[in-house]
C-alpha cells in the first residue's frame, strides 16, 4: 500500500509541476507496425504473461495474416480483425513463437469458430501496463493489465447472453495440443504445447500451463472440439466428420488439438466481468499459485495501479529534460521495450523448468529467459549493466544455470529450450562486459571454464559449427557452412576477444595470448581487391566470382548472415585499429565507412551493422560524421508511430540502441567497458545509477547544443576537459556530470 | 491367501477326480471371427481394463483393416500383423469404440511408426485371465492378465536394446487426443479422449486416465508427438512438416493428437520387465489408487491365480455334466462372455464420472456402465437374475443412478455417456423382469416415476422418439420416421407391457389398463393380406409396394430395424395369443412361424428374431418343433472356434441365448417371470442358487435324452410331472430338480 501511495503522489506531484511521469510516455504501439513486432498489450516488467490484441488471424487480415506468411507477432497495428486476446507472447521477435491461451468475449449464442466470431474494434488505448478496445460486433469494451505471470482482463458486456471463450486450438504458430477442464463456474485449467521456435527443433515443444479464475460465477460453461477431418472409409459414418463439438457442462478433460471451454453468463443489465489468467512453465498448481499470490485479493484497477507503479519505478531511473514530447515518448518506449526481454521463467515460488528434460528445478534470484543474444549482446545486456546492474547479474546468473542444465551457454534460449538460432557463441561476450563492469556476484570461474568449453571443443559443439577450420585455417569456408562462413568468422573472433579479455582480468595469460591471437584471424578474408571482407574456400582461394553485395535484404549467401560484405566488414569492434591498417589507414577507412551510407549499404534495420555509425569516432576529426549520422537515424527510424521501429526490434536491442543513442553515448565494443560519445537528444539526463553496484550516485549527463545541428565542440566531465570521443565504464559511473557542447 | 488356497485344492481336486474346473473349459478365441467382436486378452469378471492384442492396423490386416471398413473390435482372429495391446476394450458389440491405450515392446532402435514397429506373432495362448504371444520379429514373449481396473503384461526380452512403448495416437476409432508424461524412469501417466459410439455423439467425448507402472526402472525413457501436417505457407520452413518428433528425458506433459511415450533397457542378458497399467474414468490420482490397491504388492503370476480363481467362482454357479467335452467349451465361454458387460465404471474407492456432465460422484455398490439393452434386454439380464441376481440388482441400481443423473434411464450406455443407439425404451422392461423375480432391493417407485416419464413425455424424450404418433394413432408411420416405424412400434409395445405388469404388480390399477391397451397397438400393422406386419403411412394407408422380405441382411428399410417384417413379426413376445387370432389360429400361425425357417429368413446373428424357436412351445403339439430347432441352431452356430459365434456377440445376448438353450430353458417373454423349455444339452446341470436371494439351494437339471434327437416326453419338477413347456420363474427357484426326458 504504501508503494501505490509513493505513485499517488509522484503523480499528484507531476500533474501540480506539470511534468509527465515517465510511465506516462510511453507508447507501446511504437513497433506494432513496419515488422517492429512489439505488441501493445499489458505486460509487467520482464513478464511471464502478457495481454495481447490478436488480430493476425483470418483473410481480413490478409497480407499480414499469420498463415498466408511468415509473421512472428501477434498484433500487427494495420490489421483490422482481432480473433482474441493472447496469453504468453514474444516481444519483437523474427521468428513465429508463443501468441496462445486466447481468450475472447462475446454475445449471444455460442460460436467457437474464431473466423467467425472475431471482431473489428474501435476506441483503442494502449499504456503502460494497460490496453482496452472495443469490440465493434458486440458492443463490449475490453481492458487489459498484467502482473508478472498474470494477465487480467475487464469485460464490459451489455445486458443479454454473454460468453467468455478460451480457445486453445488458435495459435500464432503451427503448434497445436491442449488438454481444458472447467474446474468450477468460476475456474478453468489447462495446458497449451508450444515450442519449435523459427520452425527448428520441434523435439523440445514444451507445455505451457494456465488457470483462469472469473469474477462472477458463470451461469452455464463447457468445452469444445473440433476433431481433424477424418478420411478414412468410416467417414461416410461421421455425420460430424471434421465439426466441432460443444460439450455443454462438461468437467472432465478435453484433450486434442484444436479445443477450448466457454463460460456464459446472462445478464439483465450492462455488467462486467474481471478474468485472471495465471501462467507457468512449471505446472497447473504453480499456475494457480502464480494467480493467487500475484492477484487473488486484488480488483483489475489496483493492479493496474500497481503495474503502472512498478513500470515508473524503473523508467525514471532514466529522467531526461529537455527535448520534444516526442523525444520523450520514443526514449520512454524503447527503455520500455528493454525491459521486456529477457523475461521472467520461474514461478512465484522460485520453480522453474530445467533446460530440455523440464525437471523441475528451484531458483533464488529470478531466473529469466528468452536471450536472444546473437542481437542482445551487442548493447541491451550494457544497457542493463548500466542502469539495471541487478537484473543483469541475474541475467549472467541464469546464463549459468543454462550451463549447468545443458552443458552449453545459451545462444538463442526460449523457455528453457535452446533454439540455436543464429550465429556465433554471444554468451561469453556478455559475461566478460558485466564482470568487466564490476558486476561479479557471479561464479566467474564457472562463467569461464563454460566460454573455453565452447571456445575449444571441436565435436558435438551446438554453439560453434565449424570449429575446425576456424581453429585450424582461421576462419570458416566456403565448404565448412554453406551460410554465412564470414559472418560467423567474425562472431568467433567476437567471442575469442571476450575470452581474452576476461583471461587477462583473472589473470590466465597463456589463454590471453591465445585467443587474442584468435579473436583477429578475420583479417585472412580480407580482401584489398574490394577493400571488404570476402569468403575464402576449402582450400584458401577467394570465392570467385564474387558480388559484395550480395546478401543484402536478408538474401542468403555464402559469406554472410542476414547481410553482406558492406554491413559485416567493419563488424570487428575489437580491432577497428586492425582493420584500419587492413584498408590502408584512417583515410580509407573513414572513406569506406562513409561509403556503406552514401552506397546505400546501411541497414538500420538488423544488428551486424549498427554500431557502424560510432566508428568514425576512432579517428580523430571525422567524429562530427557519428553525431551527424547517428542523430539522422534516430529522427529517420525512431518515431512516435506504430512503424517508429526501423524492423523486428529484436528484444529489445534496435530499442537499447536509441535509448544510448538518445543519451549521447554507445558501448561501441561489446566486451570492452567503454563507450563511445555522441550528441544527446535532450538537455539534461539523470541516470539514478544502483545503489548497490554503482553506491546509488547521480550521474547526469547535460548539454547545450542537444537541440541543434552543430557538432560538439566540448566534452567535460565533472568539470574537467574530456579529451577524444569515448568514455570507460569506470570514469562514466564514478562521474557526477557529463557536459556535452 | 484362501481364495488362492481355495483354487489350488479345487484343481488339484480336479485333477485328481479327472474332472476339469469350469474355469479351464473357456476357449476366449471363440467369437473372435465371424465378426463376433470379442476379444482374447485377459478380463477380470465385469472388468474396466482389459488386455487384447490389437491386430486391426495396417495393410497387412486387410480386408479386415479398421480404417479400411466398419470394424468394431481391437482384434480378429484371421489377421496377423499385430501393432500393440490396448488396454480399454469392448467385447462383443457392433460399433467401434476404446480400443485406446495401446502398449507395444519392440527391442532396437526407438521406432514410433506402427506400421514399421508392427510385427506377425506365434504362440498364441489365450485362456481365462491369460493370453500370450511371441512377437515373431522381435522374439519377445508377451503374457498378460488383468485385475478389474489394471491391465497386467510380462514382456520377456532377449538380451540388447528393449523398448516398451505406449502408443496414445493409434486406436480403434477415429477420436483422437491425448496427454502423456514420464513421471519417473518406472511410471507414466496419461489421458486419452475417447468417445462418440457408432459416430453418434461426438460431443459426448470424454477421457480416460491411466498410469502405468514399471517393474524395473528404464535406463532411459522418452515421449514422442506427430504433429498434423501443416498446409499454410509457412510448412515450406518446417523441415519436420507432420513428421514425428522424439523427446528424449522429457519429462512434462505433452499433448496432441499423436502422441506417445516410451521406456527403454539395455539388458546383457534375456531380461523380463513387468508393467501394470491402471485405468480410470475419474482421475490421474484414481488410476494410480487402482493400480495400487489391486496389483501394488503381487506379481504377474499371483495376479493371474487370483484372476482365474474369480472366473472360477462365478462360472462354477453352474455345473455341467455330461455332454462332450466341446459343448462344455461353448457352454462356459458362453457363460464367460455374459460376465464381461455389463462392467465396472467406477474405482475401487467408489468414484465414478456422472452422467453428461462427469462430475465425480460415488457408490457404494458396484456402478455398471456398458449397457446396451435393446440387445440384453431380451435374455442376458434374465440370466443374470437368474444366476447372479447381486450383479443383476446392482445393475437396475446402476440404471435408477443414470436416471438420477441423466434424467433418463439409459437406452445405450457407455461409460455415463447416453449414445442412443438402436431403438426402444428397453430398460424399464429388465426391471419389471427383475422385480417380478424377486429382486426387489432397489427403490421401485423411483424406477416406475422412470418409466412413466419416458413412456408419456412427449417432447424432447431421447428415448422414445415418435411417441406422439404412437400414442395418438397406436403406431409410428413412414412420416414419423424414415428407419423402422413398425420396429420401434413393437420395441414401444414390450416396453408398454413391462409398465402395465409393474403397475399390476404394484396395485396401479389404472396405469395397468391403459399401458396393457397400448402395448398390443401393433396390431393396427398386422396386414392379413401377408399375414405378416407391415409399415403403415401417415393417413393410415399401407406403405405400398410392399416386399416384406426387404430389410433382411441389415439393409435400411422404412418399417424395420436391423431385419425385414419375417424377422418381427413374431417379436410380440407378449401378446403371441393375440397374434395366433390376427394369423387364424394356432395352425396358420405355426404355419408361418415355420416358414420364416424355411424360407431361410431367420436370422441367428441378430436379436429380433432369436426367441423365435421358443414360440412353437406355445401350441400344443408343436413343442417338437422347437427342440430340433434350438438344438439345430446351437449345433450350427455355436462351436469351439473363433467363428462361434453367429455374428456380433452383442456384449453377450448371443452369448446367453447359447447359455439358456444348452440349459434348456429360454426366457420367451423378457417382462415376464417365464422360461420356454426345451431339450439340454448335458445330462445334469447344477445351478448353485445364490443364498441372498433364492436361499441358495441347488437347482438340478437332469435330462437321459439329452444325447439323442428323441422329443421330449416327460417333464417332472421334483418329481412330479410338469404340465406344458413353460415353467415359471417361482416354480424354477424353488424347485431342486427338474427332470427332462
Amino acid at each position: 500500500m504504501q508503494n501505490r501511495l509513493t505513485i499517488v503522489f509522484f503523480l499528484i506531484f507531476s500533474i501540480c509541476f506539470a511534468q509527465k511521469a515517465p510511465v506516462e510516455y510511453v507508447n507501446p504501439l511504437i513497433g506494432t507496425s513496419n515488422f517492429g513486432t512489439t505488441n501493445p498489450g499489458p505486460i509487467a516488467v520482464r513478464g511471464m504473461a502478457n495481454v495481447s490484441p490478436f488480430n493476425v488471424a483470418g483473410p481480413q487480415n490478409l497480407p499480414l495474416e499469420k498463415d498466408s506468411r511468415w509473421l512472428s507477432t501477434p498484433y500487427v497495428h494495420e490489421n483490422t480483425f482481432l480473433t482474441g486476446f493472447s496469453h504468453v507472447n514474444l516481444s519483437g521477435v523474427g521468428c513465429p513463437e508463443l501468441g496462445v491461451i486466447l481468450a475472447m468475449p462475446t454475445i449471444g449464442e455460442i460460436n467457437t469458430d474464431h473466423l467467425e466470431y472475431g471482431s473489428t474494434y474501435s476506441d483503442e488505448k494502449s499504456k503502460v501496463g494497460y490496453y482496452s478496445n472495443t469490440l465493434d460486433k458486440y458492443k463490449i469494451k475490453v481492458e487489459a493489465t498484467a502482473t508478472t505471470r498474470v494477465g487480467v482482463s475487464k469485460y464490459s458486456f451489455p445486458a443479454g447472453d454473454a460468453n467468455i471463450l478460451l480457445n486453445l486450438g488458435l495459435g500464432l504458430t503451427n503448434e497445436q495440443g491442449a488438454t481444458v477442464k472447467v474446474v468450477s463456474a468460476t475456474e478453468i485449467e489447462g495446458v497449451r504445447s508450444v515450442g519449435s521456435f523459427c520452425y527448428y527443433k520441434p523435439e523440445e515443444a514444451y507445455p505451457v500451463y494456465f488457470v483462469a479464475r472469473f469474477s462472477r460465477p458463470a451461469d452455464e460453461f463447457g468445452v469444445w472440439k473440433k476433431p481433424t477431418k477424418y478420411m478414412g472409409a468410416e467417414s461416410q459414418w461421421m455425420g460430424y466428420n471434421g465439426k466441432t463439438r460443444v460439450m455443454e457442462g462438461f468437467t472432465k478433460e478435453v484433450v486434442g488439438d484444436s479445443i477450448g471451454a466457454y463460460m456464459r453468463y446472462k445478464f439483465e443489465s450492462p455488467t462486467h466481468v474481471e478474468m485472471k489468467i495465471g501462467i507457468s512453465y512449471v505446472s497447473l498448481d504453480n499456475a494457480r499459485e502464480n494467480l493467487e499470490k500475484e492477484t487473488s485479493d486484488k480488483t483489475f484497477d489496483e493492479i493496474l495501479g500497481d503495474a503502472q507503479e512498478e513500470w515508473n519505478q524503473y523508467l525514471s531511473r532514466i529522467e531526461v529534460e529537455g527535448g520534444t514530447e516526442e523525444d520523450k515518448t520514443i526514449f520512454y518506449t524503447a527503455l520500455y521495450h528493454t525491459l521486456i526481454h529477457p523475461s521472467t521463467l520461474n514461478d512465484v515460488n522460485g520453480d522453474y523448468p530445467k533446460m530440455k528434460t523440464r525437471e523441475t528445478l528451484k531458483t533464488k534470484g529470478t531466473r529469466y529467459t528468452v536471450f536472444s543474444l546473437w542481437d542482445t549482446y551487442r548493447n541491451l545486456h550494457q544497457l542493463m549493466s548500466l542502469v539495471y546492474p541487478k537484473q543483469q547479474s541475474n541475467m549472467v546468473k541464469s546464463m549459468l544455470q543454462i550451463y549447468e542444465e545443458s552443458g552449453w551457454l545459451p545462444k538463442w534460449e526460449l523457455n528453457a529450450t535452446e533454439t540455436t538460432t543464429m550465429v556465433g557463441d554471444p554468451a561469453g561476450i556478455i559475461i566478460t562486459d558485466t564482470y568487466l563492469k564490476g558486476i561479479r556476484d557471479f561464479d566467474v570461474e564457472k562463467a569461464y571454464q563454460a566460454m573455453l568449453k565452447s571456445a575449444d571443443q571441436i565435436e558435438d559443439n551446438p554453439l560453434r559449427p565449424g570449429l575446425k577450420d576456424y581453429i585450424h585455417k582461421g576462419y570458416l569456408t566456403t565448404k565448412t557452412t554453406n551460410s554465412g562462413s564470414v559472418s560467423t568468422t567474425q562472431e568467433y573472433n567476437i567471442a575469442d576477444y571476450a575470452i581474452a579479455q576476461l583471461a587477462k582480468e583473472m589473470g590466465e595469460q597463456s589463454d590471453y595470448k591465445r585467443f587474442r591471437k584468435r579473436s583477429i584471424s578475420y583479417r585472412h578474408l580480407f580482401d584489398k581487391e574490394f577493400n571488404l571482407l570476402r569468403p575464402r574456400n576449402d582450400d584458401g582461394s577467394w570465392l570467385t566470382p564474387y558480388n559484395p553485395e550480395s546478401g543484402a535484404n536478408f538474401e542468403k549467401n555464402l559469406g554472410f548472415i542476414e547481410g553482406n560484405a558492406w554491413q559485416y566488414t567493419f563488424m570487428v569492434p575489437h580491432d577497428i585499429e586492425g582493420l584500419m591498417k587492413l584498408m590502408g589507414g584512417p583515410k580509407p577507412f573513414v572513406q569506406r565507412l562513409q561509403d556503406v551510407f552514401d552506397k546505400n549499404q546501411f541497414d538500420m534495420a538488423n544488428e551486424p551493422d549498427i554500431a557502424y555509425p560510432y566508428l568514425f569516432n576512432y579517428v580523430q576529426g571525422e567524429e562530427y560524421r557519428t553525431q551527424e549520422m547517428v542523430s539522422g537515424l534516430l529522427d529517420k527510424h525512431f518515431k512516435n508511430s506504430p512503424d517508429g521501429i526501423p524492423g523486428n526490434d529484436d528484444t529489445g536491442t534496435m530499442s537499447a540502441w536509441a535509448v544510448f543513442s538518445m543519451m549521447g553515448l554507445y558501448p561501441v565494443n561489446p566486451a570492452e567497458p567503454l563507450y563511445a560519445l555522441t550528441k544527446p537528444k535532450f538537455d539534461k539526463i539523470t541516470i539514478h545509477l544502483d545503489l548497490e553496484y554503482y553506491r546509488g550516485h547521480k550521474l547526469v549527463i547535460t548539454s547545450n547544443s542537444a537541440g541543434n545541428k552543430r557538432p560538439i565542440h566540448s566534452i567535460s566531465v565533472d568539470g574537467k576537459p574530456q579529451m577524444g570521443y569515448f568514455i570507460t565504464h569506470k570514469k562514466l559511473v564514478h562521474a557526477s556530470s557529463i557536459q556535452i557542447d
